[in-house]
């Protein structure tokens, strides 16, 4: 079985990482293939970028040329993944959507703690219209951006541990979802300090999406997910920024 | 004053259209300016047709050079409307949100009535997060297309006016939005057919923005829709599909 | 077009402020008049006043000889704006709901400042009729009564200014609605203070209520503002205490 | 103990039957005392009326001079029940969230059936207020008018019985609430006819008040329903109409 | 009238508080008898233990063989009431349920106080579940457990006032409601050092009882609470751990 | 890996049947154990047998001396998750949520089609307490019994695929989930007929668990589903119906 994972951003160095952290909760004889955008910001953090990435996913993925069984839409409250399941037939799965679904099996409340505090209402619109945002105890921002927790990795553990013990003490969260696509390898620390289960999104779609894909389920193609029209649409493909076009 | 409305597709019939019943709902002295996105598809009938037109939305906006004082974002259901938000300070006003909130004042419940059902889930999940769906009565569909409605016009009226019959007469709607971009010479047919007021987007959003704009108020720049970070952003301006770049 | 304002309580000064208020957000060619109720209390702060002031409103508007164009209920939480409906058929329009729905036009968020604590659940109550309280983030109160909004303006600002903050800071609110008929001429000086945007709800009224006028929308009388049922009514109009009658 | 019922509308007979069949459900010992406003329509079917409604019952409730320990409010959807908590000390109880509350105790859903179809929005909004509305199948008319009732009881019952056994089919009620003073008397044909508990509100009042008073419980004053202000307040009480004042 | 008040622990002594409680609620002629389950937990402080106070009341009712009218389940939070339904034709009647249809006749928000912190989820589930949890403010954990209570009366008192503090001024809960089957007796002093009504589940369900029997009102027996259909069950009623079965 | 699936009746074969289907969808190296209640009923059908189901799962997992990885409640609708949670480190997954959950993935909106229709509220019940009921467009019943599933095959097809087309085309359910532990063989009969994916809640519980155990995670101890404190439990384990004690 051979899983794309799509990161959101151009930072060719973070999908390496999701990949990483994707392969890590993969079954034996499951193949992650991660995939960077074209175009787009090196790091999503507001709206524009997010509706951005969203195209550049949709043409990374038409681009793929190779079979592949299922697509992991890897953005922490990124756009997307409904045009994606209307471009293609196999499982796509979001990654803000994996970490809820998975929490919701484990504790009566959840947290996410994400990067940006202008991140959280993407965040929790997208859990708003999953209509997973009935057991979720809050959204709670570190004040770190993206690509800070890269670089700074012991300043992020601090600032996500400090949300997350908030998140368990005041909004009575019992499971914290870690709200990045970065943010997997900080797993561990987290759980340590906080005594709660700790989700990461990507691991969380990769065994959806396995799951899915083993029993042979396919997105419903009968209304919302129905195929584009036949029409004419200008400028798609997006023109190359990589040269080659 | 000076507005600019921006159509959703690339059909340039349709701009002019919308633009033409923006001037009707227009005070004396503003100016409408309509704008067609340089790229996506000739009508936006689902999820990726809607963010591509997203994108293509931002990016004619953008390349807009004289100055103005709102945005419309004229697409029924489509995305998009908070990229412009943080792109932008001047007020964006989204039809489908101007449609039902102006609708809010004249019965106790509404209903839309649009084009293909498969646009229904849309245009729910944008009064979803707007949050002005608690008294929707329903969002149904007329089963034409976009550009039905324009080809058409007489079977487009026969069936907006059968299921906003409907909605009145099983739904217990009192007025009746009528949810597409192009509908708005229709509203007068349908009225007249039903006897509960017709809600137009596009106009009710030129009253809209014409009052924010009077009123000096901006979007609120502190959090959800504060100005992109500056970062690296690849292959944006989309380059050029009118050959120009 | 002609607009009249209707006061909610029997203060002739904050009718007039109220009306000077409105005309500050009127288009050229809009008359505002403004009316004051001829019984009922000075100032509403409760439900009693407020059941007291929807009939007292009724009572005056119905008075009111010459022809108008539209009706502003100014009163923040106060009942009344059905009944008004179904009496006439020109537009409604309730400064709550007004500022509620501008707000949603500038923020993710909105919070509304009032004046009184135990006003708080009144205005919540008409948010939640309404459906426009799903991007509520709270309502606070400042804490002074209505009339120490006129008679203190100093210790006014600086009390909702306080809450305001909080709203912004503690809430997420990115939006800020001045919760009080006579709130309108401190929006100035809490923007300056909190650095988001300050929606007045007459001023917000007016727009909305030119804008319905323009588009040739009235209240939909099939349902629950059809005109009340001929029938027996004692006591109606209410007698005069003015000693007319 | 002693309980005031009052009738929302001016038809004495009416104030007469709703004792009547409050006296059937009041246990050993309790005194029904009935109040008919001294204003108002000769029949509650709408908005304004309700207004009108709610001010002739606080009028008629604060002239009665004798001691009492509890009201119910004996209107169907109509306002006011607020307001009289604010005058009073003793419990006020509201006949349509008396029969919600008494319903959910009987079965998973209940519906209303209530008299026209205008004043179903009423009662939704009335059950949305009091936080009783997530278990109520629907609200259905019959189609009569209030005084129908009682001129047609044979009519009545046929149509009540209709709308009764299309929530039971349809909207899958449990139990049915009968959505008007003036039904209480259908009670048993009603049930009969469908094979579920028919809860009458305002026997279902009295049942809850008794339960009150002895229980001792009285209505909070921290918030919401403190006593007024002291304050200028016009023209109340209301002057008479009935030519002694 | 006869009512079966059922403990859902086998601490005898608080069954007798309980019943005791309730009689202090009834009226004259009412008769209440307390049942103790034979089997499941000394306190009720979690889902394991609820589960098997479901069953254990069931045991314990059906076993019961005098006539009776009314069953109240006197288990905070507890599960069974639904099973119970089925089983019996007289009304069930849960006191989590009955406590906050009582609060909320008295003000506009209401909250819990209960024992331990780990109890707070169950009742948010039964009280969502109930549709009963619209104006509910808060539950609050007063961190005592449910035998702690009656050990230590003063700290109780102390804790339960503290919560209770916080609800009022921090939550704006108008009424609170005693949290537990065995803490009617602190009703006194927690309202005096609160200032607002105090609503305990017990004897609030007396009183609810007594009314439906009054009324003549039981269970509907159409859907949800039929009887159970005539089947094999295997190991009902549970063999006896008293030795006598 | 080893998953308990545990039956909720006591009719082996139908365990044999839910654990065939769970292993259709195991990934190689997963064990799975079907395990039979001592006690119940030999199908459950409503709340009593649910709540007895609950119980009996509780005591048969607990007697399991065996290790294993997670534990799958087979019940649709039934009762008891929460208990086995605080009784057991190991994932407990539901398969009324399993379904659910998984359903989101496919579709906008997943109706659920079950056996009678006196279980469509236990369903509806679970769905909403686990905060999965917002894109659920419908629960509908086939009405046919849980042994008549198995009894009479064809008729059972023909009655699924019955509302399964309801389900689609008037509840706008773009997914089905087959609402009953013994349903799964039907699968791909109610696929062909109506062209939506179909879900079955064994199988689905089956990846959920495998996804939880291979990542590691435990069911959160900090609050609901802490163990059961220390106490005086009596009847527990239940007497043995077996004859064996």
């Amino acid at each position: 079985m051979r899983i794309l994972v799509a990161n959101v951003n151009t930072t060719a160095s973070m999908t390496e990482a999701i990949a990483e952290s994707a392969r890590s909760a993969a079954s034996p004889g499951t193949e992650i293939v991660g995939i960077t955008p074209r175009f787009g910001a090196d790091s999503c953090e507001g709206n524009f970028e997010s509706y951005l990435a969203a195209i550049a996913v949709m043409d990374a993925i038409t681009r793929y040329e190779e079979p592949y069984d299922a697509v992991i839409q890897a953005g922490y409250g990124e756009h997307g993944r409904e045009g994606l399941q209307e471009l293609l037939e196999v499982p796509v799965v979001d990654i803000t959507e994996a970490a809820a679904s998975t929490a919701m099996y484990l504790g009566h409340k959840y947290s996410v703690v994400t990067t940006l505090d202008r991140t959280v209402p993407l965040i929790e619109d997208r859990l708003k219209l999953a209509g997973l945002d009935a057991r979720c105890a809050s959204v709670r921002a570190s004040g770190l951006g993206v690509l800070e927790l890269e670089s700074e990795p012991e300043r992020a553990v601090e600032a996500i541990v400090a949300q997350a013990r908030e998140a368990v003490e005041r909004d009575h969260a019992e499971v914290i979802c870690l709200g990045c696509g970065g943010m997997a390898e900080l797993e561990e620390k987290v759980s340590a300090a906080t005594g709660v289960p700790i989700v990461d999104g990507v691991r969380s779609a990769v065994t959806i999406a396995e799951g899915l894909v083993r029993m042979g389920l396919k997105t419903s193609k009968v209304r919302t997910y129905a195929p584009p029209r036949p029409k004419v649409v200008t400028g798609w493909p997006i023109p190359g920024s990589d040269g080659a076009r």
